[in-house]
């Protein structure tokens, strides 16, 4: 059984307060009892040759071997001839979707209540082709493409995901009235997909729009998909709804069925290793984890204690408006467990 | 002076709700005697081949020799073989900066309190270039094309703004993280302006991060300026913060001082005829009309006018949770002034 056979996951703790919201999930996961061993695997200080960025080879293959990782913060360290780390990460595995749930967290207040939005980003072309140049002086291009192979592939995980999860509407978002080709294309591979779904009310929604509803009512909304731009703008926007990107969760899906969950927010440089970190969003990234690997009664366990917690609201981070430390906060989690 | 001798104004009362709420305009300006004398024109039911529009030349024509107009919702007809009329309106008329005051309306409730922002959206380039091609079949490729020049222009104008209006700082949103060459120039633009303008505090907000800071405390912000889509995305859910695109002023500003104040919402055509809509968002683009010409005392009086009404809160209109007709509204700030 599971118990005896431990399933292997690699870890990426990241850089800054990375390491120790890495901790935090380790801590938890192992009073939870949860039967996974990680492989630790750290950014490397020189660039690797085989993925043009400081990210070394067999940390990639780990993933590639275990099928299922987390991944803290990653700052790209500044300087010429090597790849963002995060841009890497996504090209090599082909994270095609980026899958980011928001859910208001009970207890803590925002302008919104009862939130509750799937986020699915096309996560591999659009805007971030990286093809770009200067036509002549002064006039320069970037390249947007839009594929019927990624449209179709990150559609159609969008709609077995609504399935999946009892969702019951997928708003695709576009700015196809400007964009006639490449949005067009991506609204046509969303409408074929919708045609397989009938049980899942579909509907497009212009991005201008959608940014002035989710504002308005984010109720309104149910499971989102987008091309890769709109994504990265409205799942931000989502989780500044709910609190922003200290409190959300994020999760990368590759071809072959690969899940790299992450914390989408920053390494936060100035209070690394000040034990002052939320460990709030990779430890609810580590629940999808847990969730994709079929471990319900674990993630559901754990996601309960780390929202107890909030919501009691006597361990809090400091940019939660509270004074504890990331090691109180999580002993508290594993308390509530 | 400005009494004996009228000022011109060109007038698209536009489809839909357009020509009541273009009525609501005109009896406002009379009953608080505005020296503006209104040129109408109407979108046309055959394409005209000199626009290669529903926009008749002599309507373009109007503007360019008033110098100054204001435009209701205008729906594109279905079809083929023409251009959106918004699209042709920016490109002939070389309307390249598009600005969008969003302020909190005492007394109308929203999540948001005291928002005060201004949104400078480039308006003839970017994203809206128009070029796209299929690359090979289930390939399409969109080009975003910047400028040094329209990016020059548009910082230019929203420094020059910041300055005039008393405004404290200008942030530049880009995602230049990604698009290195586009949006790397455009924030070089913005730079090269911001050093003649050490006054105003200038500071660059990646667009992902802009959203979130926006729906979590607005009063981060200031004027914003930036490529066009992200103009057209940020633009709505400032308006979205304040109540929506029915509250909101617009106005473009062209080479050669010209300016067409717009109201940027649909033309509810279910709604039209009816005598239930909302002028408030034409009504105060028309205010930033008297600005432009510099009749700010008109431009006060009928803005305090429109917004002691909506303040009041005995007449507003269906979209506004109110019963009262655009006539009934109307009157009631008429009788404000
Ligand atoms: C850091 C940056 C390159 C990245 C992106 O734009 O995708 C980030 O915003 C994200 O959403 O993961
Ligand atoms: C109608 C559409 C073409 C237009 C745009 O995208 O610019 C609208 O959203 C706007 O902001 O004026």
């Amino acid at each position: 059984s599971s118990v005896s056979t431990p399933i292997r996951a690699t870890l990426f703790p990241g850089d800054g307060i990375g390491p120790e919201i890495a901790d935090s999930v380790k801590q938890v996961f192992s009073a939870a009892e949860v039967p996974i061993e990680w492989e630790e695997h750290y950014v490397g200080d020189t660039i690797d040759p085989r993925t043009q960025s400081f990210l070394t080879w067999e940390s990639l293959e780990s993933v590639r071997r275990n099928g299922v990782g987390l991944k803290g913060p990653m700052a790209t360290p500044i300087g010429k001839g090597h790849r963002s780390l995060n841009l890497t990460l996504r090209k090599e595995l082909n994270l095609y979707a980026n899958v980011r749930p928001c859910y208001s967290l009970p207890g803590y207040k925002t302008r919104y209540d009862n939130v509750d939005l799937i986020t699915i980003r096309e996560n591999t072309e659009g805007e971030y082709s990286g093809l770009e140049h200067q036509v002549v002086r002064g006039v320069v291009e970037s390249l947007k493409i839009i594929t019927r192979q990624a449209s179709l592939r990150v559609a159609e995980y969008a709609f077995h995901y609504a399935k999946t999860h009892g969702r019951e509407r997928v708003s695709a978002i576009h700015k196809a009235n400007i964009m006639q080709k490449t949005d067009g294309l991506f609204l046509k591979c969303c409408r074929e997909v919708a045609e397989k779904y009938p049980e899942i009310t579909y509907e497009e929604v212009v991005i201008d729009n959608c940014c002035m509803m989710l504002v308005k009512n984010p109720a309104l909304f149910d499971v989102l998909v987008m091309p890769n731009l709109y994504g990265d703008i409205i799942s931000d926007l989502c989780a500044g709804l709910v609190g922003g990107l200290g409190l959300t969760p994020s999760c990368n899906i590759g071809e072959g069925g690969i899940a790299l969950a992450e914390a989408v927010h920053g390494s936060a440089p100035d209070i690394a290793g000040k034990n002052l970190a939320n460990p709030t969003a990779l430890l609810l990234s580590a629940v999808t984890m847990l969730r994709h690997l079929e471990l319900n009664d674990k993630a559901e366990q754990i996601q309960n204690a780390i929202l107890n917690t909030v919501a009691e609201g006597k361990y809090r981070t400091a940019d939660l408006g509270g004074s504890s430390s990331t090691s109180d906060f999580t002993k508290a989690i594993c308390d509530h467990l």
